[in-house]
């Protein structure tokens, strides 16, 4: 139900994932008068495999997120998340209001043993087909150096996924010199520096992010929050000076109706905040979130993140990830 | 002396403004041996206003800031800082090693009274023509309220000098409702409506610095840095993937043969990095930090910010603007 545009997208790319992936079930839960009509037209063999669970209720965009945990117990987003819970699903997608899908989540299906806090991340796509996995990206403001230690143990395991060996863990900070940052990033430097299941290769800049210097950048969400929505009104602002320019000469517009089509592709590919799916690490179960505004074919990308997830079992390798670490420590 | 380049871009770009500006006088401080060649086509008149101090050291890009106070006293740097402070000078300009100027101009001006902390600023081309003063890019790595309260009095300042009344300012959070954001933000958003003198507009987002929402953004060195150079690290990755593009076929070809002449100059134009000219504000004097790398053009550029704060007074502004704040808040 959730996003800018609800069942209209959410269901015509949960039907061609189907199609992609034959062993695959969606249960959508929803509002069943509005997911229904959507169905007419799909083959029988297709909607076999979706399968719809009304919700009388839905949280809204700009809803507080206490205000959905305490009222919105038969929302759309609360009952994928006691599906996950109960172990009738593998993992929860969501279009919507992040705060709120944050606060659920981490209330119905608590933290794996260990983990403090729980951390949004996505793959940003650099430069030459690169992605660097950049966490946290905004659910929490502030962060302990134990936090971000572990923020770098969850995004190894989930580059991992990717058949990376040792993946790159950077620490996001305003100098590559031991002596830049503040206390608690040189506290949380010696820490993974000191974790040797841990291939860290010391502080990276906010330019590395685009790079391919490092596979995991570290940061508290605050910071990583706002670098990437910064990246993103750079990326309109480009976008709407190009546009500008191409009301100026014949030259321009001439440049401007070959460059926009190719720019767009390129935003699209290249922008963080449309490169669909970021994940909710350190929870019980998977939680992929979509950007609310997301288009058809970007929320089959969200879908596609959670079918991987699950086949290479996320959670199970974080838990098992951080008991090591924690059992090392004490040791 | 300072940059990449020194002499060779410097003392052409002062030539240049020097024709610009007849009232002006330039003091270039530096190896003698490497200025003067640079003067010999110069006319007469231009090179009578081109005063040469002879500066036996040089602080490297690459050193420690603490090392170039101790044993630079002899640098252009701290040559230049000198005359400012003995009021031979009205600003100083420089694209040396930041942390370097950061660290002298502070022990040797030091700061205006009541004032914490210096801050790095600089405008910051957005959509459209809009420029947001972001401050502080990098000077502070963790600020309390007061000092991002100070911030915003400073910010203000510097942006009227654009004729611009009652600066609309924004503090950098990550979402606009009031719930969000650390304890710090929330102190800091108090202060800020508090104070009558500043045109507060409440949080702000990272997408907003590139948007005509504000003309000033308030946020502490650490995110501000992170944010500015992510935006670089992205505008360079949009770069080399439309050059790889370019190779793949005779279409792209021709996009990109079009398009990344533009594209560079949009870069130019709208790189954070590039838009060159940060002020050191804060201090008992008009410190301008050219980018290390700047080209002859982004060069001048900073010796014009430097002629407009004399003009303006901006010091002075900031002073007299402290000293009412911290009247108004005693009484």
């Amino acid at each position: 139900m959730g996003g800018d545009n609800g069942p209209p997208i959410t269901i015509p790319a949960a039907l061609e994932v189907l199609a992609d992936n034959p062993q695959l079930t969606i249960i959508a839960c929803g509002d069943k008068y509005q997911i229904s009509p959507l169905l007419q037209n799909a083959s029988a063999s297709l909607a076999a495999r979706l399968q719809v669970i009304h919700c009388p209720q839905v949280v809204s965009m700009g809803e507080k997120p206490s205000q959905a945990l305490r009222s919105k117990t038969q929302s759309s987003m609360r009952i994928v998340l006691d599906l996950l819970k109960e172990n009738k699903a593998q993992a929860c997608v969501s279009a919507g209001n992040t705060g709120a899908l944050l606060a659920m989540a981490y209330y119905v299906l608590k933290m794996l043993p260990g983990i403090k806090r729980p951390a949004l991340v996505t793959a940003i796509p650099g430069s030459l087909g690169h992605k660097t996995y950049v966490l946290d990206l905004g659910a929490n403001v502030a962060c302990d150096e134990h936090i971000l230690h572990q923020f770098a143990l969850m995004g190894s395991v989930l580059s991992e996924k990717n058949d990376l060996k040792n993946p790159r863990i950077g620490l996001l900070n305003v100098g590559e010199e031991e002596i830049k940052g503040s206390d608690t990033i040189k506290k949380t430097a010696r820490l993974l520096k000191e974790d040797k299941s841990l291939n860290y290769i010391g502080y990276v800049e906010g330019n590395d992010i685009f790079n391919d210097k490092a596979d995991v950048i570290v940061c508290d969400g605050f910071v990583g929050n706002i670098s990437m929505k910064a990246c993103e009104g750079l990326a309109k602002a480009v976008i709407e000076t190009i546009k500008s320019l191409a009301r100026e000469n014949w030259w321009s517009r001439l440049f401007a109706a070959i460059a926009l089509p190719m720019l767009k592709k390129l935003y699209r590919q290249m922008n963080p905040d449309q490169y669909n799916g970021a994940s909710l690490l350190g929870l019980r179960g998977i939680v992929i979130k979509s950007h609310g505004n997301a288009s058809k074919d970007a929320f089959k990308y969200a879908l596609e993140e959670a079918i991987n997830e699950i086949r290479h079992q996320v959670p199970e390798k974080i838990g098992n990830r951080i008991e090591r670490a924690l059992t090392d420590r004490s040791q």
